[in-house]
C-alpha cells in the first residue's frame, strides 16, 4: 500500500549506520548537505551526555543519486560510527579472537531482557546495540529526503518542545515561520524564552540528581493539501499512520492529534472546527485547528499537527533495580554517563517521521515517477479541488 | 510482515458489512455466537441514540468455517445492515431510478468535506456512508476472531472507560478479572461506580445541551508472553502498531502506552520498572508496570495496557457553521438524532484492534498453521524462556 | 508497494464467494453485468463437466457501488454457490448435528495431502474446498473490475488457447481487434479454426479414454503506455508480477513472456526488438514484439503478451494409485464426473490477473482517488512522453 | 504476509551495491566466507566478457552480525564496486565538476528506452546503472544468508544449465548430491560433459558471429517439508511466489515448475504423481516429481524444482537499429565488449532468488526469532506429520 519503502539497519558501535529508502521519484535534488543538516540538528540540545560530541554525523550517499540528483532507484546513505574502531573487539562481525564479556544485567527501561528472552541471546549487548537511539540517525536521514520532496509542493514540517518534565511552554498564537525559526534558535527547539530558562533549571536539577527527564514535542506541517490519507480502511488513515510512525521512536509512550486528551475533556461544540468558504483563495478554511488538519483520517486542508510524549532517558546515575540473566541475583543499575534529557533530539526525529509518513501518503495519492510528474499531477489536483 | 491480513467493507446503509480475516491457524473452534456475543456488547452503553437499538447485529460466518472450526482459509463474516431496506431508493449499487437528492452540506468534525474533495465527490454521502462508525462492526467481528486465537495460548483482552468529559474513574488497584467484570456489568464500561453515576450525570447534562462527550478508556491485555514485537526495526514495533490500530478507530485522537504522558512529566527513577527474579516461577517480574508491558517496542511479560483518548461525537444538535459545498453558502449544522457518547462502545472497538495486533504478533513470532501446531511452538518458546 | 489490494474467499460448496478489492478510485461505472458477463465467459468451454452447466453465476456487489459508481471504498462482491443447499449437512459453519464421514483419500495433483499435513486435518475436504478452481470465480470478478478500470485509459486485455494437448494453433497475423473477436467466438477460445477442430477431437478422444488435457494460452494487452512496472528493485519488475499473477492460477505450471522459451533457443540478434521513432505519432516503435511489451521489467509501449501452460486437470477416471491418509492403505483414485479440459475457462481468469496486475501498476505509477484524477494525470504522463 | 523482507541499492559503476536483509532469526553462523563463495561463483562460467575478471566481489557485513552470528536485527552487505574509482567523474553522488556526456542511445533490449521515458531522464545512463544485471550480485548475498538459514532445516539448493541456445543437455537421473557435484565443477554449470562440450562451440560461434546466446536452467531444492506455501489465497501459493522470483532476475522470460510445458502437452494419467506410503519412513512418497514438488501451491515434501528460461544478452557486436533520444535519428547499436553468454551466472543468481523465496516461505509456516527456537518449531511439526 505504501509506496515509499525504508529500512534501517546497523549497530550502535558496528561500522556503519545504513539507510535505504525506495520510491523517491527521479530528478529531486539531493545532496549529503540536505541531510547533514538535520543529522546535526540531532545531535545538539541542552542536556545530552558525551558521545554527542564526539561524532558529527555526515552522511555518503551510495546509491540512487547523481550529479545531485536522484534517479528513482533505491537511495542508500550510510554513516559511519567514528567510535568503532575502539569496538573493534568486541563488535567485529567475524569471528573474535577473545569472546567478549558477555554483558548480562539489564538495564530497566530498555528492551534489554525482553529483546534477549525473545532472541535467546545471552549477551545483552547484542540486543541493545540495535535497540539504540544510535538508529534514529539513519531515520533522521531518510526524513531528510523526505523533506526535499516535500518542499517541492510546498509542505514543511517542524517540531518544537512544549514541556520538559513538569514544565510547560506557554502556547503562543505566532505564525509556523515565526515558531520554526524560534524553535531552531533554541537549545531545547523550545519556542517560549522563559520555559527554555525553566526547562533548564529542571534539567540542571535533574542531573544534580542522578536522574533523567523526559517531555512532549509537536510536529506541525504546513503546505499539506487536503486528501492525504484515506476513510476506507483502517490501515489508509492517516492519523494512525502517523501514530505509529511517532510511536516507533524510541522512548515513545503517547501520541496525540491536535487537541487530542484535551478534546476527550471537552464538549462537541468546543471541539469541532467550523467550516468557512474563502472565495478568493477558493478553498474551505477553518478559524480554528483542533483537528490537527485530520478528519476522518484525511488530510483536511489545515496544518497537521502531532504532539508525542517521550519518557525520561532509561540509563540514569541512581540506581534502578534489575536481576542479572545469568547468576539471577539483583543488582541496582547505575550507570556513569547519559544523556539527562533528549526530548530536543528526539523532536527532530519526529520531524523526520512525519515527514516520511507525508512523504509516503503524497506519493500514494499522486503517483509519479519523476519530480516533474508528481509536481503536474499535484498541481492539477490543486485546480481540481479549488473548482470543486 | 504481518501474518494476519483482514479488510472491512461495507457502507453504513449499503446491504451489508463484510469483514475478511487470513491466516488464522486451521482447528480453532469458531462459532457465531462467539462473534455475536461482542457485537452485542460494542452496540450497548449509556448515551447512546435510536439506531443502536434497532439493529442487533448478528455475523454470518461465510467462509473459511466448517462445523464449528476454521479451516485456515480465509475467514469471511457478513453482518445484515437492517435498514438497508429503507435506503434502497438512495444506497442501491446498480443504477437508480431517480437520482438521490445529494448530500452537500459537511458536518465539521467528519470526514464529510476532505473525502468529497479527495475523491472528487459532490454528494457527500459517498464519504460518510463508508467513513461512518458503523464500520467498527466489522471490526469487532475480527477482534473476536483474534481473542478467540488468544485464548488458545492463554492471552485475554478487555477494556474500562477512565473517563467521560471531565469525570475521571479512580485508578483501582484491582486483580484484571475484578477489573473486566465490573466493566463488563457497568453500562459505561467504568470500574468504578461512583465515577461512573458522575458519567451518566455529565452525559445527561451535555444531552440537555445539545452537546455531545468524549473520553477515554483503557485496554488490558494480560498473558502476554514476552518478547512479542521487536526493536530491529521501526515498523515491527508493537507499541507504534497498537498505537496505529487504536488511532486509527473513528474519532480516537490519542494514545499512549502504561504511563504515557504521566511518564513524561516524571523523573527516570520513577518511571522504570524494576527487574526482579522469581525463582519458583522461573520469570522475571516487575513489581510496577508503567512501561505498559512493552520496553523498545517488545512485550516483557506484563500486562499490555493502552489508553486512547476519543472526541466528543461530531454530529450534534448545537449548531456548527458550515458551507454548503455546492452554493458555497454558510449555514448551520445542527442534527436531530445522535449518540450523545459512545466511549464504552469505542472501548470494545479497542479491545478488538488490541487483539488484532496481538493475534498478528503472536503468529509472526511462533507461526503455525494449525492451532496444535501454534500451540506447540508457544509452549516450547514458553520453556526456554523458563530456562533462560 | 501495492495500491491495489485484493483477497478472495469462500468454499467450493460454502455458502457463497467474496471477492474484496481496494484501492479502485472512485468515480468508475461499475454495474454487475460488467462482471457477471466475464463468470459467464469463465464457465463455458468444451470440454467441461456438469457442474459448469448447473450454475450460471452472478455477481452481488454489496460494497464500495453506488448507483452504479464506484466510491472509492473497496468493493465487495458475493457470488452465491448454489448447490450449497445439498451440502448445508456437510459444510455448514456451525456445529453439524453428525460429524461428516472424513474424506480420507488424497488425490494426487491436487492440494489434498500436503494442505492435509500442513493444517493438520484429517478430512481432506477441509482442503480441497478451498483449493478447489471455484475460486478463481472470485478471481474473474476482481479482473471485470479491473478491466473496467484499464478501459478508462485504453487498455484492454484479452486472452486466446493457443494449444491443447499436442494441437497447437496456428500464429495468424491478425490485429488484437480481429484476435480477440475470434476467441469470443471459439467455443475453445481458440483463434485458428482449424486447430480448434483438432483440439475438439483430441478432447474426444480423451474424454474417451477417461483422461485429461491441459494447453497454453496467451493474454494480449493492448493500448499499455511505456513506463509501468520498474527496474529498480526485484519485486517491482512486471514481468515477476505477472509471472506470480498466471502461476497462481490453479493447474498453471509454466508462464512465458513475449517469445520465452524460444528466445532462449535464439541468438541475440533474432531476439531484440528493434526501435523506430514515429515522428507522427510522436512515440518510439517496434517493428517485432518479441519482448513481449516488457523490458527491464518495464512495459515499453507494445502490447504486453504472456503465456501460460495448464496442466492436465488432475481429477480422471483413470485410477492414480494413491494411499489412504487413515488406513495407510493404497487405493486406486478415479473418478466419475469430470472436466476433460478447461483450458479455455483458465484463460478468462488468465485474463483476469493480468487485468488485476496492470491495474495495480497504472494506479501505482498515476496515483489518482478518482477516475478523472486518473485520466488526467494518464494524460499528462501521455503528453511528457511524447514531448520526450 | 512475507516475514523476510530485503532491498538492494546502488548502481553498477556506484560506490557501493548494499543488500539489506531483514527478519532471519538469531543465532545463525553467517562468515563473509559464506556469501563470497557465492559471489565467486556468480563471477565465472565460460562465455564471459572482460569485467569480470576484473573484478572479484567481497562482501562486507555491516549490520546484524557479531563475532559470526546473526544477532536477529537487519543484515546489511556492501560489495565495493571496484571500478567506481574509474568513474567518479560521471557517477558521483555531488554536483559533477563538468555535467557528463549524456547516454542518448537506447539498446534493444534493455530497460534504457522504457526508463528513459518513466523516470523522464534523457541521459539514459541514469536508467542502466541500475538495471544492470550487476545488481545481481546483491541478490546472490541475499541468496547466501538464506541458504545458510535453509541449511540449519536441511534444505539445500543449487543449479544446473540444462540448455544453452539450441544445445540440450541430457535429462539424467543421477542423485541429486552427484548432480550438484558436477554442477560445481562445470565451467557451464552443466551436468553433461558431452552437451557441455557442444554448448562452449554453440558460444564461440555465436561469439565469431558477433551474436549472443541465451538458455536454461534448472534449479533444485532438497530437503524441502512439506507444507511450505499456501493454497489459501492467489499470493500465498508457492508455485506463484518463486515464478516472481525467478521471473524478476534480469534477462528472464520463462519459468517453469516440475514437468512444466511438457506437462500441458501430456495427457493427465501422464502427469500426476502417484503418492505411496512409505512405513518405515513414516512418510509419504512419489515414485515421480513431475510435479516439481508443489501441489496446490504448497511444497509436498518432493524436491522443488524449477526452470528459468533467459534470453541471449542484448548488448551485442552486431548492430541492432534503435534511434537516438535526443535527435530522434536512427543509428546501429553496436557494442565492443561484452559477455556472450551468461546463463551459468544466472543460475547461480537462480538459487539465490528460490532459496530467498524458501527461506521466507520457512520462516512464516514456523516463526522463530532464533534459530534454536526455528529448529524446535520445525522439529515438532516435522514428528506431527510423521503421526498424521
Amino acid at each position: 500500500m505504501s509506496r515509499l519503502r525504508w529500512l534501517t539497519t546497523g549497530e550502535s558501535h558496528g561500522p556503519r549506520l545504513v539507510a535505504v529508502v525506495e520510491g523517491i521519484p527521479a530528478g529531486l535534488a539531493l545532496l549529503a548537505e540536505h541531510v547533514d543538516e538535520h543529522l546535526a540538528r540531532r545531535q545538539r540540545g541542552y542536556g545530552r551526555g558525551g558521545r554527542m560530541k564526539i561524532e558529527t554525523d555526515r552522511v555518503e550517499l551510495i546509491g540512487g543519486v547523481r550529479n545531485g540528483e536522484t534517479l528513482g532507484s533505491p537511495i542508500a546513505m550510510t554513516i559511519v560510527n567514528r567510535d568503532h574502531q575502539s569496538w573493534l573487539d568486541r563488535m567485529g562481525a567475524g569471528p573474535l579472537p577473545v569472546t567478549p564479556e558477555p554483558l548480562t544485567r539489564p538495564r530497566p527501561g530498555h528492551a534489554d531482557l525482553a529483546g534477549g528472552l525473545k532472541y535467546d541471546r545471552h549477551d545483552l549487548r547484542d540486543i541493545l546495540e540495535r535497540a539504540s537511539a544510535r538508529e534514529t540517525a539513519a531515520r533522521t536521514a531518510v526524513g531528510a529526503v523526505s523533506r526535499r520532496l516535500l518542499a517541492e509542493i510546498g509542505v514543511r514540517v517542524f517540531a518544537h518542545v512544549v514541556s520538559i518534565g513538569p514544565v510547560d511552554a506557554a502556547r503562543l498564537d505566532l505564525p509556523a515561520d515565526e515558531l520554526e525559526a524560534r524553535a531552531r534558535a533554541s537549545d531545547l527547539a523550545c519556542v517560549d524564552p522563559e520555559a527554555e530558562a525553566k526547562m533548564k533549571d529542571a534539567i540542571k536539577e535533574a542531573a544534580h540528581a542522578g536522574d533523567t527527564l523526559g517531555g512532549v514535542f509537536e510536529v506541525i506541517a504546513t503546505g499539506v493539501p487536503p486528501g492525504l490519507g484515506a476513510h476506507v480502511q483502517w490501515d489508509r488513515k492517516l492519523d494512525g499512520r502517523l501514530a505509529q510512525a511517532l510511536m516507533s521512536i524510541q522512548a515513545i509512550k503517547g501520541v496525540e492529534i491536535g487537541d487530542g486528551w484535551l478534546a476527550a475533556r471537552s464538549r462537541g461544540s468546543r471541539v469541532h472546527d467550523a467550516i468557512h468558504y474563502d472565495a478568493g483563495g477558493r478553498r474551505f478554511t477553518r478559524p480554528t485547528n483542533r483537528a490537527g488538519g485530520l478528519e476522518g483520517g484525511i488530510t483536511n486542508g489545515e496544518s497537521v499537527v502531532c504532539r508525542a510524549a517521550m519518557k525520561p532517558i532509561a540509563t540514569l546515575k541512581r540506581a534502578l533495580p534489575s536481576v542479572d540473566v545469568g547468576s539471577k541475583e539483583s543488582f541496582d543499575a547505575a550507570h556513569e554517563r547519559s544523556d539527562i534529557c533528549a526530548v530536543a533530539a528526539a523532536s527532530i526525529v519526529g520531524e523526520a517521521m512525519v515527514a516520511i509518513t507525508l512523504a509516503d501518503a503524497v506519493l500514494e495519492k499522486f503517483g509519479g515517477d519523476s519530480v516533474r510528474e508528481l509536481r503536474r499531477n499535484v498541481a492539477g489536483y490543486r485546480e481540481q479541488i479549488e473548482a470543486f
